[in-house]
């Protein structure tokens, strides 16, 4: 993906055990000589890195840890991505501010940390539906994100073969894995939702913690008395674990069991050490719906969640929308910080369009560089293919770059001075006709490269020709 | 392009000789039956519709049409298509807030208008260079970027047969065409920039006036005493005009003729009622030069040229940035209104990070949304192919649809009636499964289809399959 790749390490100080790779980048600039950049491992080359690390005494949760004032190898390890102290990664998870979320039973990921003071990151999604895909191309599909750039990614099957495509993926990949277990559990209730139970629902909890997810989307904050405000709207519930806890509900007359169950649920969270995920299952699905009752009233219920989740130890995120028009977006990002007392924003989107299917990347792209500005700490991908069929390994690559710029945008707008470097670089080599060295710094080489038409060496492009080029201009002007 | 397109003409009532056209698109919707969408007609059928309409007396220019209270033909069928009175446009024209492209020897032209007040409008950018591209081509693409419903053309050719280019796609074009006539007055003056000359200039700018080009670029604001400010940046100028002005000044020691000259510039001007697009020579190229003195103290001396312009009856569009994060876009738009006393921005971009090359049209589509919501008047497109090479058709089409998503976004925002209905129309759609309907209504309706993969009667797509489409299920709780 990335042309002469040069992976560096830099061991820990505090746990010298951990040695977090890094991707250099040498320039011909003698401002600029090199670069180190964020970069996860390989997923082909995966290895179980965190079994040899210590443990915090007692089972406890890198929540509860740093609230303790203890250093975790996560937190270290974290800390040196970021280019951060170590002590800033720690306050802002014993904060709630942040999560870490590695499972104790998923030794193969590379911890990293997802915080409004940090870099912005992005989620990609895979994963079958019982229409296509296979086990191979969608471990083909993590292993392609994750060499994007992808800093989570979520296996949202619900086709067949769940168990052994998580399985497959879990032990390759080097990233946080999340899921939405009510997936699953449908798939246990035969495919009929009104046969959804709290045990079913746990039985599944229990058998995905086992395997290593690192955090789970879970939809207990929509109560039953959102229902008509939902029903109200031009398109619904737009989320599938709301539609079917809905549907349940309904059938059953009964108040969410994700909701009545929620300190159980936190109880086993807790054990692996797995975050939550407080899913927004009424996220408006149309720019008509926008910030609506529906909506604001369930985020008031995960703040309620999140403080029970705090007190038992586990860490919490919080998704968001959606559709929102521009003009929107900021209400969200206040509300979803004071009710839910400055938990991490974890937002789909948000599309500030309805009408172009097809470009959904792009709607969405726009709408999540301005929640991330605004302090939204990890940006779920839409792909192309958004609202019209399931992504091809095209379109992952699409979503991926497309939330990449979207939350770098986000990281120079917050002044992230890495962030700065990076583009001050690029533009260096920009203008200096440094073709090579302006492909290596950007977010899609290999892309970046077959767009260009000209020689390698040559001082200007096909756009302008040699006569009408600005930069060739004004270096002649200078000299 | 559109799907079973039914075009309507609506009659002008205070000039019933004009004919606006829309496009009808019926609907399988009892609370929406139908919508109007603001189109422009076909290029192959271009007719010299405004030779028949009455002019004002006296060779006025719309401005000055606008000031004296006359309505014309042209302010008509703008108001029409924008769904407002002749009475707002003529407003927004008489203060300048707005303009009207219409150059008397355009008469192929469809008038529309530019003002922040109205729908924000994208430009696209088409053209050949020294290494590329025929006539045929160039009229291809323009055809084809005002089918995908770019609202004004710029010819930036540079290569051979300017003229014949220029004038091939002027009698084939509705929308207004820009220029930047230094790129043809270059081409007089032996490709050699220190040859330009006030006399070249003049007459090249009567030439392209005589063909009817309805707007010029003119980088009048790009002062002797700033050059020495963009020679410390990052990346200089990137403006192929400004730089083009800048070596000139430097070898001749002399200030930049475009603003000695001016006034005898906007006479020219006004004779055809062509608008001034005052060019930014001194837009940053990157985010490290954002906002910077250079860009500031150019923007100040537009502001004064507009006065000069307003004054002499000409009609006034303000260029604006190029790279600037997310952060500083508000300052841009402040500050533009401020200095040039409320005319029309036009912007490029912005693009808010530098790092993703081939990906371009989305970093700016972010910055252009944002700037858009904020006022902006009209959008110029960037294409995939921007800092690497010339755009394909194919290029142009995603640069069309992004801008036109970005301009949408924009419009919703600032809360347009039209606009909005436009989204809820095609929400009902998806929330009914009426794909068809979906796809008449969305930017791209080819795209779209095609990448849907399932039955235009299903009831779910490959996303989610029937049993998870959380459409599905709300529509079955609310049965």
């Amino acid at each position: 993906m990335f042309p002469n790749p040069k992976k560096i390490f830099i061991q820990g100080k505090i746990h010298p055990e951990i040695q977090v790779g890094m991707r250099e980048i040498s320039l011909n600039d003698k401002e600029i000589p090199s670069l180190k950049i964020y970069d996860t491992g390989d997923s082909s080359q995966a290895k179980p890195i965190r079994h040899a690390w210590p443990k915090p005494a007692g089972g406890l949760t890198q929540r509860q840890a740093a609230q303790k004032g203890i250093v975790t190898p996560e937190m270290e390890f974290a800390a040196i991505r970021e280019g951060v102290d170590p002590e800033t990664v720690l306050n802002e998870l014993a904060e709630g501010r942040a999560v870490l979320p590695a499972n104790k039973k998923h030794p193969e990921c590379e911890p990293m940390i997802i915080g409004s003071k940090f870099l912005v990151k992005i989620n990609a999604n895979i994963g079958n539906s019982a229409l296509g895909s296979s086990i191979e191309e969608e471990v083909e599909k993590m292993a392609y994100a994750v060499s994007l750039g992808a800093d989570t990614v979520m296996d949202l099957s619900t086709g067949k073969n769940i168990h052994e495509t998580r399985e497959a993926i879990l032990r390759k990949c080097p990233v946080p894995i999340g899921t939405v277990p009510i997936y699953q559990a449908l798939e246990r209730a035969g495919g009929n939702p009104d046969n959804l139970s709290w045990e079913i629902f746990r039985d599944t909890l229990i058998e995905q913690a086992e395997q290593g997810v690192d955090y789970f989307t879970i939809h207990a904050g929509l109560l039953k008395n959102c229902i008509p405000l939902a029903l109200k709207r031009t398109t619904g519930i737009v989320s599938r674990g709301g539609s079917l806890m809905a549907c349940w509900m309904q059938t059953n007359k009964q108040e969410n069991f994700l909701y009545t169950h929620f300190g159980e649920i936190c109880e086993i969270l807790r054990e692996y050490d797995i975050a939550v995920s407080l899913g927004d299952g009424l996220r408006p699905g149309c720019i008509a719906d926008a910030n609506d009752e529906a909506q604001f009233a369930e985020l008031k219920t995960l703040g309620e969640l999140t403080k029970i989740a705090w007190d038992l130890g586990v860490q919490v995120l919080i998704e968001g929308p959606g559709h929102v028009p521009l003009n929107k977006i900021k209400e969200n990002m206040d509300l979803q910080q004071k009710l839910c007392h400055g938990a991490p924003f974890y937002t789909l989107g948000p599309l500030v369009t309805d009408i172009a299917p097809g470009y959904d990347h792009i709607t969405s792209g726009i709408g999540a560089a301005v929640i991330g500005m605004l302090g939204t700490a990890m940006l779920c991908y839409v792909t192309p293919k958004e609202h019209l069929g399931l992504p091809s390994k095209q379109d992952v690559r699409t979503g991926v770059i497309t939330y990449k710029l979207a939350a770098h945008a986000a990281d120079i707008a917050k002044g992230n001075p890495q962030a700065l470097l990076r583009d001050k670089a690029l533009s260096r080599a920009r203008f200096d006709f440094r073709w090579e060295d302006q492909f290596a710094l950007s977010l899609d080489p290999e892309t970046a490269r077959t767009f260009h038409d000209g020689a390698s060496n040559a001082e200007f492009c096909s756009m302008c020709g040699p006569d009408f080029c600005a930069m060739r201009n004004t270096r002649k002007i200078g000299e």
